[in-house]
């Protein structure tokens, strides 16, 4: 008899909708336009954006309808792993049960793809012939390279300068799914070009990359300007991920107490968390929810709630949500993603509602985890998804601690296959820890501006 | 309602033993002794292999129990996927129905821990408390660092000290799994100091590594001496991959007429198409089982069949198969893996009886296929696994030139994640085609030993 240890569904098991947690919640805060402070229009938002994905971004309706196309597509690797680690579990001497969803298994490797697939389905529906992105380590620049494949659509990424030169096989990835690449600051755009008369060296940064990617998208209605976090319609698709791990762990004939998951932008958070959260929210049983940050970028721990543009330059729309300033600039040695200012609004809002609480976790105990992970589960974990092992990993020596046997679910966002480099640092020591700059901090909390309305 | 294109089988249907076609073998030649050149006894085997793989390797039975606690193991990503390559089928415009059994899944992203796992619990019973190999790329190495990590043994790695310099990242992940890895030629052993004193600067070679590994498991019997292919047992052990095809062909509602895998040192394709030729050997239907080999190794289209040695040196056991000489190189441009001299003397003997072809494919070829594959089907498959894409791929436009809608099923033996820097060269046109000298192909066959007895 083999013990179970993973939880595998059928394709009839594939959620049939995409939940929209902002039905359950008593208050949304509205967008600004960053040209008039007040709430942003639906033309205003068209500009980017095809209808659907905009209707989608500004509803309070609890679910969205998955198309039978992207279905189709999520066929392929959905319903996605979910897996118990008894192997950490036996290794750590713990009496809580160890269970991780597991999203390497897609395509390019990280739960990116869950959005990437329906932002190319719409913005095809809505005649774009092409997909535009930024990317910095260039995990969301490959989804949305495979998702533009799929639908035979082009892709064109702008990858930020300094990433493209020392991490060829990223590029080399989207190159093979057949994007264009284009390192940021570019001669392209207007942006671009006026960022290099200043400074033909500059290594670029996520801010600049996208701002080049929306100049093009605003100039060329061709192109349609993709989103890999933060918005309400990502947090909705990733939920794929939850809903599965719902099922699964009913089949393992268990619950979680306590779900972790790794927050950057917080779309793969929302994703794993906000359904266990709907089942809360309408009578379920209570769980601890924990998003686990870096110390290099603590948005969640250290931020403030206010309202802040989204790229260094201050060029998006202004956001309600726990933000360390749009000028915030982390620490450049931490390895991992999860390097952004603020956070999708509808995880802060979870979190200042206080059913969620959040956790900053520095860069080497993560990856101490994700060694430990690795020995004792063979999968080599993404620097990012390090952080909700670490999570997993302190509430399971907790439980030992105390002798009690809780059920901890973690979301291993992506497999760390192309991040191998920076376990070869962490191995032999000359990995950074990571410290915030107390004059960063302060210099990044200035910078949200200050608004009359907000 | 979803087309089904991913046929996933649970836990209850891992296979319960590993199938061994000796059994159904008319004749399997014997292994012959370097020292004596007379088959080499149980006593000079068990040096290097524990009683139990000793009888696995000798058996004529077909069926060998998996160990329980090795199908716990498996369970962790076995039963692996079988797909429906229905984008690939599209953009070929072909009437064939094209399915491929994915090993990327595993850990280390390859088939090879199908094998390691085991090895490591058999030595681990005979009292070993650490594990050795050589590798080239790594993938070996990998899955034997993998497995020991599992078990709680130590893991020694022989790496060619070429690829140690250059895919620093493959070091990087055998060390993540808590291997040792020291690049050979080494000063650890006595073949790795001859070599080092004619050359200190000597680049290393798989037949080198391998005579290190091999010194150290002779002098130390802590260490139990791995194979990665070619072995009867090995090639057991890889069937778990036909078994779980053949059932999930049956989910499909389908069966193959041809079956292709690629073809190196023979266990991958051996674990497909055994299985499947079981079946055909015992009343089933008739299948082209195609192996599909690197025009710049050639061993089944234009090697010998003879005794030969498997190590440059000559200090293996010498087995009776398709050869090209144990003395002969292949071009180094080659970027997949591939590179043996000789094959799996049990596939040698199905090639040799005429139940299955061989085709030797182009390096550029083989990257078309799979740039193809990775753009239609989001998988970047491994340079290896590239070849039975290239074959299928012919398969299918030949079924659409004839007209004739054919099921063709292959193995996909690993993904592409590591390897990158080939499709980077593929993709800039630097990637070189395969051609071999005709003198290193003379030279090659004339190191095949002339033996009286063979």
């Amino acid at each position: 008899m083999i013990e179970p240890v993973r939880f595998e569904l059928s394709a009839r098991d594939l959620p049939e909708t995409w939940y929209n947690i902002a039905a359950d919640l008593d208050y949304v805060a509205p967008v600004l336009s960053p040209a008039t402070g007040k709430p942003v229009t639906r033309d205003e938002m068209t500009r980017t954006m095809p209808e659907a994905l905009v209707d989608q971004e500004l509803s309070r309706e609890a679910e969205f309808e998955i198309p039978g196309e992207v279905r189709q597509f999520y066929a392929r690797w959905r319903p996605a792993p979910l897996l118990r680690a008894r192997g950490l579990e036996k290794v750590l001497d713990t009496p809580a049960r160890i269970y991780f969803k597991y999203e390497g298994v897609a395509p390019t490797g990280s739960f990116k793809p869950n959005s990437a697939i329906p932002q190319a389905y719409y913005n095809k529906r809505a005649g774009r012939t092409g997909l535009i992105a930024e990317t910095g380590a260039g995990q969301w620049g490959s989804a949305v390279a495979f998702a533009a494949s799929l639908f035979g659509m082009d892709a064109k990424v702008f990858m930020v300068n300094v990433s493209f030169q020392q991490k060829p096989y990223r590029r080399a990835l989207m190159e093979t799914f057949g994007a264009s690449c284009t390192p940021s600051p570019s001669m392209e755009t207007e942006a671009g070009r006026a960022v290099l008369k200043e400074n033909p060296d500059h290594p670029g940064s996520l801010g600049i990359a996208k701002s080049e990617a929306l100049q093009v998208a605003f100039s060329d209605p061709r192109w349609g300007y993709t989103r890999g976090s933060a918005l309400n319609h990502v947090c909705a698709h990733q939920t794929v991920i939850g809903q599965e791990a719902l099922l699964q762990m009913e089949m393992a004939g268990d619950y979680p107490d306590i779900v972790v998951g790794c927050a950057g932008g917080g779309s793969n958070l929302a994703g794993l968390s906000f359904p266990f959260l709907r089942a809360q929210l309408h009578g379920g049983p209570k769980i601890r929810f924990i998003a686990a940050e870096p110390a290099a970028c603590p948005s969640l721990t250290q931020g403030r709630i206010a309202y802040d543009y989204s790229d260094t330059a201050g060029l998006t729309s202004l956001t309600r949500t726990h933000t360390l300033g749009h000028q915030f600039v982390p620490p450049s040695v931490h390895a991992g993603g999860l390097r952004a200012h603020n956070i999708a609004p509808l995880v802060s809002r979870v979190v200042e509602e206080g059913l969620m609480e959040a956790v900053a976790l520095r860069q080497r105990d993560c990856f101490e985890a994700g060694v430990l992970f690795a020995r004792t589960e063979g999968i080599v974990p993404a620097p990012e998804s390090t952080h909700a092992i670490r999570g997993a990993v302190n509430e399971a020596i907790r439980c030992r601690e105390e002798g009690v046997g809780k059920t901890i679910l973690f979301g291993l966002s992506g497999h760390g296959n192309f991040d191998l480099s920076a376990y070869d640092r962490y191995l032999s020591g000359s990995l950074a820890d990571d410290s915030i700059d107390p004059g960063a901090l302060e210099h990044g909390l200035e910078s949200i501006p200050k608004l009359v309305n907000a």
